[in-house]
């Protein structure tokens, strides 16, 4: 694991530009400026060349797509790839939605993100393979050779990073895979942790010098870890403390805390 | 009051579709989350039909509409009706803007929601009595025996329940009336506890059978009195601290605080 | 510095009508609420006229502008000088993004607004001086003498209200400057703070009687000192809990607090 990234992204401030679910933007930015790095969100076409050139790395996030977004989306990974800066991809509820599915997969052919993050819901509908998804939530059923399968799939057939979150995050390319277990339930039950935590993978993406696995398995580690301690120190918090709590423990967390406290199996 | 109602939400985890205010859609979606639902929020047409027939209810909440959000609203409703899903209409405004009054009108008449939330001036609005409203706040005045009067109005005019709040929540049909009196004055003070209710009313909606009467009422209930059990615990609260809490409280609040605390007539 | 506009602000409850960034427009909101407004947000070019005319003061923020919002901008400023009520720009990003720039000194030129906040860089462009600044971020440099200039060269060209924000916050006519020196370094962590002062100086203007000097000068340091206040009782606040804690002093904050600890010079 390599620790020393979080250090970098402390010190190098790297600005993420994302196209954002509406619902959960302002948590998503907080969370990135918590983190270390500096959010910008964009819905206008005739920026996205402008300041995809100064972004560090982006982050595209579908839970409320339309018509506009899709096409800002596409333009924004083409952009991305044109400029080399790092891209991550949420495909928020297409293992319940047949559009957002069939969106994301066209998507996803004509310019492959460098890292997909989702449940596994999400991840399976991307290899056509069934699985019980209620909606967009996450999937916390203890399946986790199953969903090995479904991480390596997906990463092989895109060839590129694939992050399975839930219980235990699983962090695969199409010859390594590695898992996180820290990890709190309330994650669960605020709404969009998962984008806030796809919005991170980029930042550690963007200090990585190009290796993708090791900045998605990081940017995991931290992000679960922080949720557990917010909850190992006020262990009756409710929802909405906890999103305060983890914002502010993202802003402190460190190297020490994840020496001490990491669980992940390499 | 059907008090079990709520934990039949708490084990239902209905899904709620919103067409949502996007200044308070965050707070919404954490709202229906907290009690027990899981939302999803959704701008984009070609989605609508799908989603409306996994959803569990819908909401309708016009605080940013649009020539798109019009749309949408209206085809969100007819589907919802195509599927026989509840739905709530939040006419958001419509007290002080005509331009908002007159497509609601137009919305009430096409595809009659099943319940109407709003406040006095709103709810006036729709049945033309005029209503010293300031803007979209929400109306504390003494002035119950008109409220009832205007509900009554309303619910028949439209043939749906209807709900008032303020000091008072007022719930009507157009033969039965009942009243809250839980509640707390900082839901004056912060912004989209009004869009919040709407959505939380549209969640036990959807486990009701089709009582929309007592679903409303048990709603009300909840909400009002989990602000009351705020500044119980914590008098001083502001009004940042006060949304939090309450989040925490909507998650919490079970039968017996009800059965303890619960003040309504009927 | 017309310490008593606070209580009017308290007192006559000013409604707000905002042009917002959608990333941080909870945020805004439930600003202009804490300290006595009333905020309304719109996206709807129909409604325009209408709440323009019922509004108190208006405010413009192009955080998350687009083709749409241009135009409607443009419209809001053009009401509100047919209507004579107050009007505030914030130009979020145009110090970095060339689009933006564009887009702002040709809506300045047609519809110039009474007050106009930035950071440094921000302003500076706006009379094409370079600075270095990195995205939307403030800069908290101590440049306090060439910042004086920016401000007064720019409130020159515009004929209007500019307002310099950073560790100090300089506020500047023509032929007027003042600097308000309260604030904490948490401000630049917490996303949208400059947006909340945007919409907050416009509080002010609201009830100035066209004194917007004044104005901006007491929302800058009502905003400031709140923040201030903040750190000085929780001293390793982070950055969320930081912002529910600003918004609940931006509620209670009163005429005495300014006067024992506000420092500004003029």
């Amino acid at each position: 694991m390599e620790i020393e990234l979080l250090k970098k992204v402390k010190t190098a401030n790297p600005m993420i530009l994302n196209i954002a679910n509406s619902v959960t933007q302002s948590d998503v930015a907080n969370g990135i400026s918590a983190i270390g790095g500096s959010p910008l969100m964009t819905n206008y076409d005739k920026e996205i060349a402008s300041i995809t050139k100064m972004a560090n790395a982006v982050c595209v996030n579908i839970g409320t797509l339309n018509q506009e977004q899709n096409k800002l989306s596409l333009e924004l990974l083409k952009q991305a790839k044109k400029y080399s800066k790092p891209s991550v991809l949420d495909p928020v509820g297409i293992g319940a939605v047949p559009e957002r599915l069939s969106f994301i997969k066209e998507l996803c052919e004509k310019e492959t993100p460098d890292i997909i993050r989702g449940n596994a819901g999400e991840i399976a509908s991307l290899v056509d393979i069934s699985w019980s998804a209620k909606g967009i939530d996450s999937i916390d059923e203890d399946k986790t050779d199953s969903i090995d399968e479904i991480a390596k799939n997906c990463a092989e057939k895109y060839q590129c990073v694939v992050v399975v979150t839930g219980a235990t995050d699983t962090i695969a390319t199409s010859d390594k895979i590695s898992h996180i277990s820290n990890g709190s339930n309330m994650f669960t039950v605020r709404v969009g942790t998962g984008d806030m935590l796809s919005s991170i993978i980029a930042v550690f993406a963007a200090v990585s010098d190009g290796n993708y696995y090791e900045a998605a398995k990081m940017a995991c580690l931290v992000f679960s870890l922080s949720g557990e301690l917010v909850m190992k120190e006020t262990p009756n918090v409710g929802p909405s403390a906890f999103s305060s709590r983890l914002l502010d423990q993202l802003y402190t967390v460190n190297v020490e805390d994840i020496k001490r406290w990491g669980k992940y199996d390499e």
